[in-house]
């Protein structure tokens, strides 16, 4: 193995550790000692990628912020409700994404951290002004918004569907979102030809490499 | 005053003393020595009025579940409306309105207090359910389903517009929320004669005594 590919590999196992960390005990109480522990390195090979604690939460925020195995596809709305549906899938089967829904829902982590939420908005509001420049939306559909509101609804979603015992899978739930919300953005021949099922997510989660298709269990902090 | 109103008085103090101090350290951080410390009541009146600070925990989430100020409307879906908006309104005029929040999204504090989520969405599935019945709602339309949407949608809503720095005032996203989810949830006739505006949560707001009108600044934990 190539020194450079041990390297990636290496960067890899400590934000995955990491994010284990961030989901079993919370980011304030995860220590660099328990990072030692569990990936079985230094503190000078941790502190050789990462020069802090923050910096690997701010790694594994980053990770999580990605539209990996959404290919471009006749409708703009249509890769818009991919992004959202493929995080729906992968969030209960990859330690790493919840970690990082878990850093900005807790307000200390936030404050030290900031949140990529503008981030997802600016993702969101782009692609739905392409969208709208296309024709995909009705006339009173603002994309910034719908953006802006489809981010907090997508997260306060996972958060309740999280805590209410008789919830159904997270991607089902996301899927019923989109299907309350389409309908007032999207126009009527565009709307009729979206796909929102969680069939759809899990297909394209196969093109992405090292995408678990198990769910895990993320133990409650 | 009365031994039974002093009481009540009492035991309201403490709630919202307490409310002060998960929104400023958080749950696990709020100690019953600085409850003390800021009411001026002793150990032992602390505790004839709740046994624990679980306890006080719980009262905080108990006052929070409300639908106090909404009176009864022409369409059920307006009431229904009412409560998110009335809602919307006094969490950032109220420190136990903004405490009861930070509880539920705290994931700590929820492991031991649990979470009064399940309330919001069966209040909400009874008032969707008779507009139901009396023809307001379109026929896909789904009380449980449309009314657990709303409370995720409802609070992640919240938690963004809290951490984007751009944001408008709760009360106006939250309206903002409800004109993107009503035309697929509401018949036309009803839609057209619903008010989802921030003027009329304020308007709602006076009638309850003790809700605040000013905006309080409540410091990130």
């Amino acid at each position: 193995m190539a020194r450079q590919e041990r390297g990636v590999r290496t960067r890899r196992n400590i934000l995955e550790t990491m994010a284990g960390l961030i989901n079993e005990v919370g980011y304030e109480a995860a220590t660099i000692s328990m990072l030692v522990e569990r990936t079985g390195l230094t503190r000078g090979a941790l502190y050789f990628h990462f020069s802090s604690k923050e910096e690997m939460a701010r790694g594994v925020l980053a990770e999580a912020l990605t539209s990996e195995g959404v290919r471009e596809q006749e409708f703009k709305l249509q890769e818009w409700v991919d992004i959202g549906m493929l995080l729906a899938y992968r969030l209960p089967r990859e330690p790493l994404m919840s970690a990082a829904i878990r850093l900005s829902i807790d307000a200390k982590a936030r404050n030290v951290l900031g949140t990529r939420w503008p981030d997802w908005v600016d993702l969101g509001r782009d692609l739905l002004t392409e969208a709208k420049r296309r024709g995909e939306l009705l006339p009173h559909a603002d994309p910034w918004s719908v953006a802006k509101l489809a981010v907090g609804s997508w997260t306060g979603v996972q958060l309740v569907t999280e805590a209410l015992p008789e919830s159904a899978e997270l991607v089902e739930e996301i899927s019923a979102l989109y299907q309350l919300l389409l309908p007032n953005v999207a126009t009527a021949g565009v709307l009729a030809r979206l796909d929102t099922s969680p069939r759809r997510a899990e297909q394209l989660a196969r093109s992405i490499p090292g995408a678990a298709s198990e769910t895990v269990h993320v133990p409650a902090t």
